[in-house]
């Protein structure tokens, strides 16, 4: 992981293409955006984009290529988002059907791919502020929970919202409001901070998705809308197909966290 | 206009129903945001969505209702926004062909309603923190301008970002900055300040929509970008049909400005 923490987003998407790198990223390419991927057929777009536009927290859009391109130029110029993606999910009718290192065959020509911010991105000013990262520490995927939180429907997509969490000290978690507020473009501040129960959370050791970590005495739970929750929207709403990556295996971009900053 | 800046949101609406209403409306219902207004068919719905996505600064989309709906549930329960509107502009094939004071007649039960943010919004805390705005002093329209910045094209919508103009003293400028930032939903900081000529104005005494405010010893023009862009964008891009509001006549919604800041 140290090596891959230095190297160009362009050096980490080849290493995923060639697939010697192919779980999470986080941490990679320290100080570039990573995005979430959702891949649906033109008849969805329209609903996905409005669904992006009502639900902004879960889902901040950061490029959307033309109809029938896998190559997102606004964040990637020249990238291949079929295979620089570590692992891919494939979801048919709303059931998750595949997981696969490679998605070009399920690539079709009126497609169109969705990028998502990632709350990776503010990791790394996080970090910079001495807040450690426990998912990072403990080299494993971050948690994520599906809630009780309900995305405002658009079309037919519906469904819950979907969190990941980050523990840290109570003085820490006040930091990381102030922090992540100026990246609303990667999820922005905290949806909940304190009470896994509030939000519909009844296991805080069995994460939907990703790796459970450890929650030290004197440290509380800080929960940010998540790139996921496609995912969990796309099982409740069963478009056709739906590819996407696998939680925690991001798009690497070329942009400069910094760059999302409001401030 | 006194009277008006203290009166409900509801009870503007109904004075603009009634037509008693029918110009600019800067000032208000002061601390409730302002909306420019889009009605397209549904023909343009995605990529006139796509076009917000790809210029958020111009276009921040808050609303945007179901297909054949004209009531923005999200900021204005109930509103009708054909009639709530004080005056619309009507653009046929990129041409502007009529201006009203209802737009009923030009319904179309395939048409999509898109609500944009407004810089009216952010002059609530920028009158707060003491900073004059002249076009609300000289009870004008604020000045706007077409610039030489190219919106990022999204399908058949292309063309110049629009921006509007508060001349203001070099301090306040600065403070100006720092508050609208504050606001990335209506329109946040400014995209310029000083020059003119280096964003394609030619004459800052001549805008091409509202009007020419004074701008004294001392101070500089700062400019924002505007909503009005997409009817700067549909004259280029050429809609079959297209239903704004007139420039500087907004719709008023519901929301307060406060819960658009984010921080």
């Amino acid at each position: 992981m140290e090596g891959y923490e230095k190297m160009s987003p362009i050096e980490i998407r080849k290493l995923i293409s060639e697939q010697v790198i192919t779980g999470p990223t986080a941490g990679m390419s320290k100080g570039f955006t990573q995005a979430n991927l959702v891949i649906l057929k033109k008849e969805h777009a329209y609903d996905f984009l409005l669904f992006c536009q009502r639900n902004p927290k879960s889902c901040p859009l950061l490029d959307v290529t033309e109809l029938g391109s896998f190559t997102p130029n606004k964040i990637a110029t020249g990238a291949n988002i079929l295979t620089d993606v570590p692992k891919y999910r494939i979801y048919k009718k709303g059931v998750y059907t595949a997981e696969v290192l490679d998605a070009t065959a399920y690539w079709e020509e009126d497609m169109v791919c969705f990028l998502l911010g990632c709350s990776f991105t503010f990791e790394t000013p996080l970090l910079a502020a001495g807040i450690p990262i426990r998912h990072i520490e403990e080299k494993c995927n971050v948690p994520m929970y599906k809630t009780m939180i309900a995305c405002e429907k658009a079309g037919v997509f519906e469904g819950p919202m979907v969190v990941s969490m980050r523990p840290m000290t109570y003085e820490d978690a006040i930091r990381a409001v102030q922090i992540t507020t100026r990246f609303p473009d990667v999820h922005g501040a905290p949806i909940h901070i304190g009470d896994p129960s509030q939000i519909g959370i009844t296991d805080i050791d069995k994460p939907d998705f990703g790796d459970s970590v450890t929650i030290k005495d004197g440290e509380i739970p800080v929960f940010w809308p998540c790139g996921v929750t496609p995912q969990a929207v796309a099982m409740q709403s069963k478009p056709s197909i739906m590819i996407t990556h696998a939680p925690g295996c991001m798009f690497i971009s070329d942009i400069k966290d910094t760059a999302l900053s409001v401030l």
